[in-house]
């Protein structure tokens, strides 16, 4: 039976599944697939099955945000996905690492969505292993990479970046920047933590992998030519994760 | 200057905003516009700005999820929305509802993006006039109207509807469709509080208009040509609904 | 049955209920009724059945405070009310409002009775219908009203006026009010929030009505002789505006 | 300058308080009085200054509910309260004690008040020595005591009785009523942590005094007559224990 | 049988437990029992029971932090515990009392372990009589006590004294003792909150007797002879209110 | 300057430092060091540095419970640590796991100690490197070790075993244990997710080292002679452990 709104079965999914959050992006990632077949656009979720020098996977979309995220996830769970991989872009807490890959050991679960599952001391983990294929991907196209704590959000415009409503409310962007920084916190997207939550609960291996397109609040950012360029690098980077894992499995 | 994700400006936006969830439904709603103008599908956002018997409308979509919503709400904010209707289907809680419209007078802030605003003690409250100009429109339609309190929700298949992962959680989601019942609730979405909320921070008009096309863990659901139907009436009756109270205004 | 503390029964109170916060204010209602029947002064609870141009009405009493407020909402309910008007004053946050009436779309539930019932997630919307009548009732003795956001609070001495105490705990009463403006809310009372709540949680009919005597911390206040006419006006548009629902129902 | 609410001042009272729940149960602590001077009744606040076997003090009544006890303790302290007595009944949560007294040594802070002050884990204590004068007081009326933890509570029909709402929302009154006996509560009431708790921030010295009308959820209670020897006991204690620890601090 | 960790049992403990913070401390204590018999020393948990002055008692220790302390009082408990007095040193936030003792009427429960037994509005009370036997105890050996409320905390580098990381991380340290102070606490700990709330859900007599030794942020500290000294009149003090306690009982 | 507890400074700690939870255990650690000198015993802090193959390791203990294990991480870390290894012994959801390593990629921050420093959302994420390190070293022992989430608990006997008193208060164990497998959770301890989020505070490297010896709520429990060989060995791999680590940082 297919599933509600993605439409998916295990006829029509891979066991690996590449969750991008901008399902235009999903597009790209295609490029690099053989004999992708769609499996629909359905609200946010754009769906593709194909191969990576041999190894099938799936591409999809999660939109922006935890619940459409969870929404993702569980649809792909129950139609057979066993490895997750969210491949997005990041906000980075150090200029430094603008157009360096961010790959999170684990994220701190600033998003709520994930806490409709589990208390939110349960820790939004990476596998290890799978986070190990996807530094070697980096380095093998010469790229790099960073491991550490990321976090995710709910609210883009009240925590992430100023916005006219959050100037009104007299909100503090910046002091959620600086308490990010002293934990060592390297980086913000919306999404990481509910997939990794729900990865780990699943009982399934999942990781995040993410390019750092903008600093803090928007203050610099990748201009677009070299942003594309570096979305381009994050699809064949997730395609390579995928296939380095697939080998090792096989070992 | 455009907004992060949507391109929006004050020149390329109307006063009047009608939110879908779906993106794919604006194209419906585009239908009806008249000179309508591509703003820009973006992620999840997809836009147009145009006319309905005279009064400027844009149409755009927020994708599932307060996030996203949030987003779409504080960039429309951004480029001078004035009046902002949700637009979107619910699932009710009282299967004799199928096909109707639910226009609620206040939603349960069940999702959390909003409290990353302002704590949950403040009331998601539609507009009442605005109400009351979409209670009209939807009897000019001979379509049934119902008006209350509905919850919207961040966990889709964590709450409200059983999903592989839930069922291994021993989650008891009719347990909290019975909780909702005894206090009078309507019907469940993931946007309208949210929405709501941030109308009422902002100093802006907002409500919601939904149809139920399914009723409580989806046990029963409009039939596909219905539904349809049900969702191009939809789209109509936003637009009426618009048109009449900009008619108010201006007495 | 009587009922444990207001001695209520279905024989000795009407459907139309008027709850003021004040106890003695009672006495000024009674005199605008016909045939009043005492039921009795208990505790904080003053109540008296009569009729208003024809239409029964009990008036009462809830003492401040939500607690007691609540009491009294569960009495009359079980002794068959359908209609609750709280009436009362309250301390506005605009100066400019001193001596209009404020009449809630909906209440910020700062006060903790009502969340023994319910998550404070569920809004403390008032009847949109009712709030009309009121609004009606008012522009009729040709006085001002605004409808907005309100917000009620436990702690007076804690949070809506400085005090020994609070000085000596270092409490910034002011914040509260410059956070509370900047979420639009017009006023702050004591008891609104739990009224509504209930009333919504019952499936009655509920709305407050309240007359501005005094302004944030009391830095400005109606003065006597002003104060005195302003709560008479307030028991007689209460009044009226019941009659003015009764009238709209039998249509 | 006279408080807000209940008129009081340095003048007009003393540094001894009794505090009845029921503004008209200061009528019978008032015919124990010599001199009595009424200072006022205004909204649920009765108050009277006199004095008691020589010793000055000041009886007023707080009304139901902890928001209304906290304006009472904060004005009383603007004039100068130094001992605070709260006088009242109590539910008691063993059949038992029906017809005792209950002077607790601390209370569960279940009301919401007394946070708006500080944090929960701010202990509800009693003033020992006080505590110690009134044991011996209730003794030389030949009564029974007992010491022990209690319970204040804001939901009279949420939590301590059931109510057509409360079963209507299906509340397990029953569940509430087993927790606190397996901590050894000895009986719930409505004001008495927000009074100790107060007492405690302001450094007064204060306590409780209630006697056991009812049993948990009503299931027994005192019958009328039994119930008028109690409240009329319960005055004369009250002052008898202010006049002992009077005598205490003079040694 | 033997409990887990301490392995007491109704057999090698006395009903009169003296729990030390420090297990070396125990080695002070046992010097001044008759017949002291080790009964073992496991993890931090070093154990003796002999007699003072005829009476049976058992010494103990807990280590530090709620967590161990709540090990102990359960474990002896289990093995037939009926009286607990905690025993050690305290910040104090006056520096005045350096030296003095502190014997708590009641503790703020900032210690998270107690919150797993029960809500944390129950009050972590002291037994009174208890507390007398103490305040006689150390006026025997011309020592100066005070009553009153103290505080405990699991964190002693992020609440209670700066450290590299609290620094690091921009705790404000002082904050902390400013607030404690406006509440009229006396000193802080770590353990106490805990063990009195075990106490009271126990049903068994418990109180704190501790000594001030250092005050707030280890400003000020008593040096190593005066603390030597301090400690061991500490031992002797405990010793001797269990001794005064138990010639009360048996009147 | 020493520190204040433990008696450390940068003279007498080396950079990789072993934690164990029982102080006794320390001394089994010790025989396998070169030149063991003795740093110091005090409270439930046993502190010796040596060397194991050449790499300068300090040994000590943190006791039992986060508030401690948080002391000896502050005043380690004030004194130069850079690498931290817990290590003790866990309880297993699995019985089939006794007698095996468990090193949790992860912990559930179920204790509360570590959120007086940062919100419960923050990872309690392992040193990915240093996990590897351990799991080598178990396995050039030729013993089993598995990765995955474990919980860390402030209380023993209310969440971990049932007890005289957790029975009393009626507290359903077994469901704790159901919840946390349903997490896919492998076992339970009490300082390992305080130690793992101080670790990521402080920028150093961490992991924890688990021997699984009894079973949930102790059904089951490795005998003596077999713990006694399983916490031998627990020593020995937790040295080869930071033997091995050290070679790879040469590298």
């Amino acid at each position: 039976m297919e599933t509600l709104y993605m439409k998916l079965s295990e006829e029509n999914i891979a066991p690996n599944v590449i969750l991008s959050g901008d399902p235009w992006r999903v597009e790209v990632l295609k490029k690099y697939l053989s004999n992708p077949k769609k499996v629909g656009f359905f609200r946010e979720f754009n769906t593709y099955t194909g191969s990576y020098q041999g190894v099938p996977v799936t591409v999809t979309s999660t939109g922006i945000g935890a619940p459409s995220a969870a929404i993702a996830m569980e649809e792909l769970y129950q139609a057979g996905m066993k490895v997750a991989v969210r491949m997005g872009t990041i906000m980075t807490l150090d200029s430094e690492m603008l157009g360096d890959f961010i790959i999170p050991s684990a994220c701190m679960r600033g998003e709520s969505t994930s806490s409709t599952y589990v208390e939110n001391s349960y820790p939004a983990v990476a596998d290890f292993a799978l986070v190990n294929c996807m530094n070697e991907a980096v380095t093998s196209f010469n790229a790099n990479y960073h491991n550490g704590i990321t976090c995710s959000m709910d609210g883009f415009y009240s925590k992430m970046h100023e916005s006219r409503l959050s100037k009104a409310l007299d909100f503090d962007i910046m002091a959620t920047f600086e308490k990010l920084k002293s934990y060592h916190a390297l980086g913000v997207d919306m999404e990481s933590s509910c997939i990794l939550t729900l990865g780990n609960l699943m009982g399934i291996r999942s990781c995040v992998l993410t390019v750092a397109t903008v600093s803090e609040n928007l203050n610099e950012k990748l201009q677009s030519t070299e942003r594309a360029a570096a979305e381009d690098l994050l699809c064949r980077v997730a395609l390579q994760g995928i296939y380095i894992q697939e080998g090792r499995n096989k070992k």
